[in-house]
């Protein structure tokens, strides 16, 4: 599509060099023909420098749009580029790529497998399992009965996925319309779970909005977890039951979270942090501690605060 | 099956006019052949003013039916209810219904149409989804793989249901009896999700006890939520990740519910309210504010008092 | 698989008598030519009376193994039981035994029966489940769409499992190695549910290590609920939506766990104790009993120590 379509569609001023629009992306990974979106001053450093060949930006921060980037100007940068996400989502169901699947895997019935995927040595996939478009899924992998891949997922090697676990399901991303409309983001990232990976039961991990999101390698992941939309999980993490991770948080390795923990969105948690059952992240922490609480707090002082509140408010 | 019968069957008294009962229902909106039953005082002026055609009720309250509406006698109103449901269930399986599914849409493999199924143009359906008896869905909704829709489900225009998402099953609901015995309530009510509502993975939505659990046009709800029987969710409202809404609580329009936050049941929340994430709502709120915290306080109160707490009991 | 053999493919030590080792199990349940481990002190004395016939225990205990019980010695005995689980995991797709179906049960489309299975009379099961090797189902059960029914699932009769239950699926469980990397404890235990038993959508019930994870008659567990490996749950208990019960824990008769509480592990919960919404369980309580917070209180004491809270970090 052309920018100067994608201009009228939108109802958005477009005046600079006519193009075809390959992609949307962020700031930092537009590159070629890709456009981009700028809606908050922090990242206004990343405006300045990006590759991005067009940026949906409103009229008073035109001026520091790089050199060769064209500006979409628009009263809402976040609003249009969700609206122009409709416009290049991938086909739900695709045509042209051959798979490639092993000979040596084992496969239930009812198995849906979609066109492009490439399947592994002594793969096994039991029964009602669907496998979307473009999926890969390494060797060794065993994908137990009613899992959902979506679309473009990638597996590593010796992963177990657990009944009804379903990876790559659209992260959950709108924009607002002053009439209070929620405008859904089309996301066009995907999910990649690296090798030794395990997912519990009906447990659900997000695709990103552009680019990953990303189980990193011997991370365990128990039933009924969320993990949101373009998160990094790192290596030999544990994640138990029922715990939630928010919108492109990062966890270093060997990061555990308790049963119902949970994190905010867009923070950092450093390698070896454990967090206690029920602890809420609400902002970075370092690695190598244990924390507990909500508000969070280092465990061994939750346990006295409140040692100290219940002497304090004692009960006769 | 005749209200004479019935009564024999669970072993209650009936003495007035006999008649064929339609169905069991509440007070206020049992009509014609149906019956209630009346086991809390706070519903005496909907004794008073029902039209049930009888109503299970204890002896002491019988001098309040209205003219034309029968007693039926018993101990506990509620459990004899509960067991009267089990005779008014609607078959799992119906037969004689027509579906009426417009050739335009798209059907994976291994999907169950029930009887009686109505789809409209352009509707997606991937493989594994589970379309029971008398469903209907609205044109343009995407249904993604291992979906469970209930019988009687009604889907509207443009929505979006993510995989193993269930719509539909039983409500939580049961009379006890005085050996702790847990006798189930038979659902006969379902579930309505009006246009563009969107759904998360794994999530679950109880059909209602008689009426309807509904969740209007607009609102988009994450993975693994929780939504109970009864319940009715405003317009444009977003509910995140985790987030549970107990039976019969009635959300305005635009009203947020953060991550792991949830509500107790018959409770009211106002348009534009905010519930940040873990609150917990256990009162009726006014819209229009941000409330957080476990009581529930307004958000600003919150962040206050946990500074104070922070403060008094600090730890060295 | 000989002791000699074992011995050598996880390089420990074993200088005691060969023989077929038939299955791992704990010191206590250990029998004839099972294995076990010993790696906590509590458990000395369930080491002085084992009838495992080895154990795999580090050289400093080995002195306190009966007569007639080998010593597998090693470093991290924890650690070499789960490498060796790996060996005695039963197959996942088995061919010998037959399948026993009663004439009487309806069944939909795409269901997966095992090999072994046993149906009784009157089962419905709907499209989509999977029913794996050797799992039994008692009279009068119902099974919703899109259920998984793991390997050795023991169902009984009159139960209902709604769409999207996961039953059987692994427990998480690991061993760590000094790299911090997470060996997978393979589990050959199974789960019970006794008769009567209903269980909501999209809930996970873990199978046992070893032995069993039993659910009593009569309980009823929400959506969305997870109970670890070896629970006990007690009869005519009701676990309420998106609780959470821990691995070993075990609950009483007429427990009422409420929405989002949780129990850490190991823990016992008398009988008729009730927990309110979100209470959160670390050590064991007596029955009868009504509690609610976290940390845990008798729920009459929440009530004052909350508005105590309230009162004297007041906001203005």
């Amino acid at each position: 599509m052309k920018i100067s379509e994608l201009a009228i569609q939108l109802e958005v001023a477009y005046h600079d060099k006519d193009f075809i629009v390959s992609a949307i992306n962020t700031l930092v990974d537009a590159k070629e023909n890709e456009i981009s979106f700028f809606d908050n001053k922090r990242y206004i450093n990343d405006l300045k420098s990006t590759s991005a060949k067009a940026v949906f930006i409103a009229q008073e921060f035109v001026e520091f749009l790089p050199k060769g980037t064209g500006a979409i100007i628009c009263e809402n940068p976040y609003l249009s580029m969700a609206k122009a996400t409709a416009y290049f989502a991938k086909p739900l169901i695709r045509k042209s790529e051959k798979t490639a699947i092993d000979a040596s895997i084992m496969i239930g019935e009812n198995v849906h497998i979609g066109n492009g995927v490439v399947i592994g040595k002594n793969v096994t996939i039991l029964d009602g399992a669907y496998i979307g478009e473009d999926v890969s899924i390494g060797e060794g992998t065993l994908i137990h009965p009613n899992v959902t891949l979506y679309n473009d997922t990638v597996i590593g090697k010796a992963c177990i996925l657990h009944a009804g676990a379903v990876i790559g399901s659209d992260g959950f991303g709108y924009a607002h319309t002053k009439m209070g409309e929620h405008i859904k983001i089309h996301h066009s990232g995907y999910v990649v779970l690296e090798d030794k990976v395990e997912i519990g039961a009906n447990s659900a991990i997000d695709r990103a909005v552009f680019s990953t999101t990303l189980i990193k390698s011997g991370t365990k992941i128990d039933n009924l977890v969320q993990i949101g939309h373009n998160c990094e999980i790192g290596a030999q993490s544990i994640i138990v039951s029922q715990a939630g991770v928010s919108g492109s948080t990062t966890l270093g390795q060997n990061v555990v979270m308790g049963g119902q923990s949970a994190t905010a969105g867009h923070l950092k948690i450093g390698d070896f942090a454990t967090i206690a059952a029920r602890g809420g992240v609400t902002k970075s922490i370092e690695g190598g501690k244990v924390y507990s609480g909500f508000p969070l707090m280092l465990h061994s002082h939750w346990l006295k605060q409140q040692a100290k509140i219940a002497k304090f408010f004692k009960i006769k």
